[in-house]
């Protein structure tokens, strides 16, 4: 791996990425592996102004190990500790920015008991839940981005010897997150310009639905939440601190009505749940629940997902991405959903995004359900655009209007 | 390194070294490095029926990165997370136990601000008073074992390669820590019944002082706590959990006395603080505190230690050690207090041990004082023992004994 991009990498992730501001604490979480990318990062957020780096690490041998052997009791014992370890820092002076570190194996957890690990996992989230609404809020700024791990280029590149597999990760991880050049700053610059100006133009239209078709037997009617509104690329706090939540990130994004979602859609891309592999799922709505699903590889797990609690059945985000994507463009499944989502079109099952309805931040939780936005304590994104999806939406003045066309953007 | 006794070491550390009772939560911590044979513990803890195991990693090289950026008041500022993250587990039902796994780099901190890195470290234990008291007390069961990296086997073995290096230090640990012969287990029962049979003679002594002389002009009496104990080895929290604090271990210990302690005594074995290393030093004691110190290598980190708080310039422990010892007799400096300490007699800067002094747990910081048990926030152990220490006791019915001659017991 290229020493150089790697320095570049980290210096981007921290003060584009996140953004990390003078005087502020950046938490890091990283998985062991990713050490000497996550000091890099504390490295560069120190030169940055930070105050402070507070780095987790995280290990899924271990969590593999947990899952194995404790009982389902102990692992959703989750201690006030845990919230505490991020709270204390959002709320004390200087505030607080998390970069996630990524690096995960897609079969972690392959053959494990799918039921056990999902209720851990959610009480792990309903742990969390007052630090959660903090970033789906963009209360803080938060940002994901990968580096690979051995497992995880494994799998993408099955052909390859280990460290080959690793390096040909690196090269596709700098390239699809413009950081092959030399100067990712200056390409994401660009970038948001060009993502910001797409999310105007959707915006301006005042969208009431979106009718996805493809010829793989997708035929979807999303109707959007009221007062939906787009949004892509950067995010902002309410203290002003711009962030990118996931890098790469080539969506345009807002939040569907949780009642208005009909038809049959098709996946497009294997997708990773809980440390296994969901390939060719489908899924049949009716008034925005799924009441009929299926898969090729792991239906059951893909049921599991839909069965976690009220809201995980319904869908909280609807994203558009063109074929035309680098990621898309790089010919690589990467088995990561980071990566993956940034591909292809995507719904997500379980939360939406107070922000993406007018004045959402502000709005309660009864509110945001009144106005279509769901809710769960999981955020799934699962990719359902093709080569040849199109896309017509019904615009605020009833007109209709082509969205996609071939895959690709139409306005 | 030899898999299986790897994994005898692991048990080991486990169902003896910590002593883990069914139903509790094993915490570990361990360094980054020692990932795999942490994973080993968690896996020995479920087998032993721990109900869940919680791991933290540390990272020298991040803490590093924070000592040389971070301001003083950063480092110092330690949230109220961290100690409720160790009182979680031991406030709950089930109760917890603590492995500390350690493989330090002996100069990791080397060419820092050490005044600077001692209060931030001053300021993190103070910061941890209530979990400390718990262990300080052995009122949880807690265990310290080693596992090589990289640095650290360089330190010890300087003319090998890296990877020889590492299979010679695991070799060496493997060898003191009675883990070579394949049954550390039964190796340790009859080490604990030696060392039970020496602490069982010394408290039969009732002494009241230790005059310790060598030929390198080391000439201390140590006059011991009102009360004072002998303990050793093998150590039992209140509900009888056994458990061996240090592995290894070949010390009997006791409190001296924090106002009677006089005389000179010279360092016999390099002795590594905060990262970095003092040698050769000295210290002379008046009514128990140090009056006069230096060291032919880092004497002004030597004078930060004992500046550290009010009870840094006196001692809170005397412990014996033959020359005898596996670890002396193996002729290896490890450049680690856990393993150079069981090499040699030692004294320790800073706290005592409630236990070593008659119904000790049960009293006050007030009570403990007046008894002549040190407090500080630090506990530093330094190697005092010579292959020609002699150590003469006073009894309690005033007869002289000798307790050590030519280095070794003479009781």
């Amino acid at each position: 791996m290229d020493g150089e991009l790697f320095k570049r990498y980290a210096e981007f992730a921290v003060r584009v990425g996140v953004g990390v501001l003078p005087g502020q604490t950046l938490m890091i979480t990283a998985p062991i592996e990713a050490a000497e990318f996550a000091r890099c990062c504390a490295q560069a957020a120190f030169e940055a102004g930070a105050r402070d780096v507070h780095l987790r690490y995280e290990d899924e041998k271990l969590a593999r190990i947990r899952y194995q052997n404790a009982t389902e009791e102990a692992l959703c014992d989750v201690k006030p500790w845990v919230e505490r370890s991020y709270l204390d820092y959002v709320e004390s002076a200087g505030g607080t920015s998390i970069l996630h570190i990524l690096g995960e194996d897609p079969e972690a957890f392959l053959g494990l008991d799918a039921d056990k690990i999902n209720r851990a996992r959610q009480a792990a989230r309903s742990a969390l839940k007052t630090w959660r609404s903090y970033t789906m809020n963009d209360r803080v700024a938060w940002s994901i981005v990968a580096v690979p791990t051995d497992n995880w280029a494994k799998k993408v590149f099955p052909g390859c010897a280990q460290e080959q597999a690793v390096e040909k990760l690196w090269q596709a991880i700098f390239d699809v997150c413009r950081v092959t050049g030399g100067d990712p700053v200056a390409a994401w610059r660009q970038h948001i310009e060009t993502c910001t100006a797409m999310k105007e133009k959707l915006n301006a239209l005042n969208l009431r639905s979106l009718h996805f078709t493809s010829g793989n037997g997708t035929d979807l009617t999303v109707g959007l939440a009221e007062g939906a509104v787009w949004e892509g690329a950067a995010s902002t706090t309410p203290q002003g601190q711009r962030f990118i939540a996931n890098v790469p990130t080539e969506e345009v994004f807002t939040a569907p009505h949780r009642h208005r979602v009909d038809g049959v859609v098709y996946g497009t891309r294997p997708y990773v749940y809980n440390g296994d592999l969901i390939e060719d799922l489908w899924v049949r709505f009716e008034q925005g629940r799924v009441v009929e699903s299926g898969a090729r590889r792991n239906a059951a797990l893909l049921k599991t997902l839909l069965d976690t609690d009220e809201g995980s059945r319904s869908i909280g985000e609807v994203a558009l991405v063109p074929a035309s994507s680098p990621i898309n463009r790089s010919g690589l499944l990467f088995y990561n959903t980071l990566f993956d989502e940034n591909a292809a079109c995507h719904i997500a099952f379980g939360d939406g995004y107070p922000g993406t309805v007018q004045g959402g931040t502000e709005l309660t939780q009864e509110e945001l359900l009144e106005r279509g936005v769901n809710h769960s304590v999981v955020h799934e994104d699962v990719m359902i655009g093709a080569a040849d999806t199109r896309i017509i939406g019904v615009a605020g003045d009833g007109r209709r209007v082509t969205v996609f066309e071939d895959g690709v953007w139409a306005l």
